[in-house]
């Protein structure tokens, strides 16, 4: 049995917890809302999950606490919003003093300020304080986590002897974590299916029959390859296989829960400044394709037009309906 | 404009024929069934496509005389059930004597006596009466491409001049082949997607959440990976993400509309035996799973558990509910 904090109160913090809390590992989960703290000291978060339990309530506890949280955790999972990433790496720097920890990693994608991968940002700032990072990616509702129902996943990290110990930690007869030491190569797919999941939105309200949506997730699967051997030419050619990659492409790009597929629907119906509109929430693949696009100035040789058109509606360079029409080229 | 010999009045011949006929190619298909016969010469294929004309139906025509089938038309369109091709192929060659001609080829799979895939079998029955051979690979379900859905599919052969001059006959706006020259590679990829449907299908009916099976689609590809590697060395491990191959699976393993996940489904609710009784057309991915035994006795250390378990489920060794089995080693 392991005590592990966990950096956030929310839909995934609380499902990993649940996972964790199966195995009998304690668990401290530290927020700043005080009906969720509440909440989930009684056993549920109902925000997300409506009336169903932690799998071992005793063992899941909640606190604004920070100190109290980080107390004799030896690793953290950090699952807060993106926005607030940096900063709340800061005060855990503070609080941790001369400690260092473990880190999971579940944020995805690339930092909109910095622009870069969120592991990066965690290494940077955490710097003495940590022992060990790897994030958790693959094809995962935090609700199906939640509900016990079966799951396999990616640890990815470089560091193959704390990859094995985290899925110890968290294997059980529903959860699998698999381990994937290609941390860069990963980190480029698991960003860039948002964009794409926009893209396979708007193409499947614009042309509804079945043959479209997987030639187009094997096209952009390539170009995701083909853009993370260029700006990591020592990533493996194969991630593309990964529960990281296919996997979590295949559920974000064909299921209208994705927020980014759902976003790509209302694009095509009303387009791009409207549906931003429509979207209180962040939408992680359109603050992608912005970053995409100097991606795509920095290396002009990259062939990959499904990418790029995607990125020419959301910049507004081309309209919607057009952005299939790089196929006259083929 | 060139004249092409399809030999099948099927769907997927009639598919074909229309996106040729599109171009102002003028298409000849030879059957045996006189009503498809007559029905395909008044502009239609009811049977398949109820009443949708074909693009040009002036351009369309269709006997049960393989000579006058074959006379001028230097390209044919193999698209007979696989069942009846070793002697379909005796009559093409007798009808061809001296004359050779091009093959495409869009029966996937292995042949259930041979054990061979089905570009082998014609390029040794044709011998010198062929001239070129490629086979038409990916997502695309027939009545789609009958009615103009933008459709994209590989064309996949060893000689990559005649790959481009068979795309250049026949993309259009709607219909696009994109050249894949691992004609090793791709068969693998397009055989076992059978297998790994049906195994996707009893998984789906025994958990319906969302999580999993874009998980097992990515076993799943390492595991053809692995397979297609093995029995082909000098095979492209990249193949994995061409239309052929990822395209194909997730058209294939997600769709109830595919024959072999929905068998899948019907395993998963009445077992193997009865849902055979059930399908009175082939089920390529069992015939597909029998041929796999082989293969994992031949390659011992090929470590493929889901494929091999799958296997396992359809030759009535582990009962279906054990399908996944194997996860408590995860």
């Amino acid at each position: 049995m392991s005590k592990i904090a966990f950096i956030g109160t929310g839909a995934w913090a609380s499902a990993l917890a649940t996972v964790l809390s199966k195995n009998n590992h304690q668990v401290c989960l530290w927020g700043i809302d005080e009906t969720e703290i509440n909440d989930i000291n009684k056993g549920y978060n109902s925000k997300y999950f409506g009336k169903t339990k932690f799998n071992n309530p005793q063992l899941v506890h909640a606190t604004n606490d920070l100190k109290l949280a980080l107390n004799d955790a030896e690793t953290i999972v950090l699952a807060v919003p993106t926005p607030v990433i940096t900063s709340v790496l800061h005060k855990i720097k503070e609080t941790l003093g001369e400690r260092s920890v473990n880190v999971i990693n579940v944020s995805k994608g690339i930092d909109k300020e910095s622009k870069q991968f969120f592991s990066k940002i965690i290494s940077e700032i955490m710097s003495k304080n940590l022992k060990n990072i790897c994030s958790l990616i693959g094809p995962s509702f935090a609700i199906e986590v939640f509900n016990n129902h079966l799951t396999l996943i990616n640890a990815v990290g470089k560091n193959t002897q704390f990859l094995d110990s985290i899925t110890k930690l968290f294997n059980n007869d529903t959860f699998k974590l698999i381990t994937n030491n290609d941390e860069d190569g990963s980190e480029v797919y698991s960003a860039l299916k948002n964009v794409l999941a926009i893209g396979i939105g708007i193409a499947s309200a614009l042309y509804p029959a079945k043959n479209l949506a997987p030639a187009l997730i094997s096209i952009g699967l390539k170009e995701i390859k083909d853009i993370a051997l260029t700006i990591y030419p020592q990533s493996n050619p194969l991630s593309g296989y990964e529960l990281s990659a296919i996997g979590d492409i295949v559920l974000t790009c064909l299921n209208t829960t994705s927020r980014n597929y759902s976003f790509g629907l209302q694009v095509a119906s009303v387009g791009v400044v409207e549906a931003l509109s429509l979207n209180t929430k962040t939408v992680e693949g359109y603050n992608t394709a912005k970053i995409l696009i100097d991606i795509f100035e920095k290396y002009p040789l990259l062939n990959t037009p499904l990418l790029k058109n995607i990125v020419n509606v959301l910049d507004l360079k081309i309209h919607q309906n057009d952005l299939l029409s790089f196929f006259a080229q083929i």
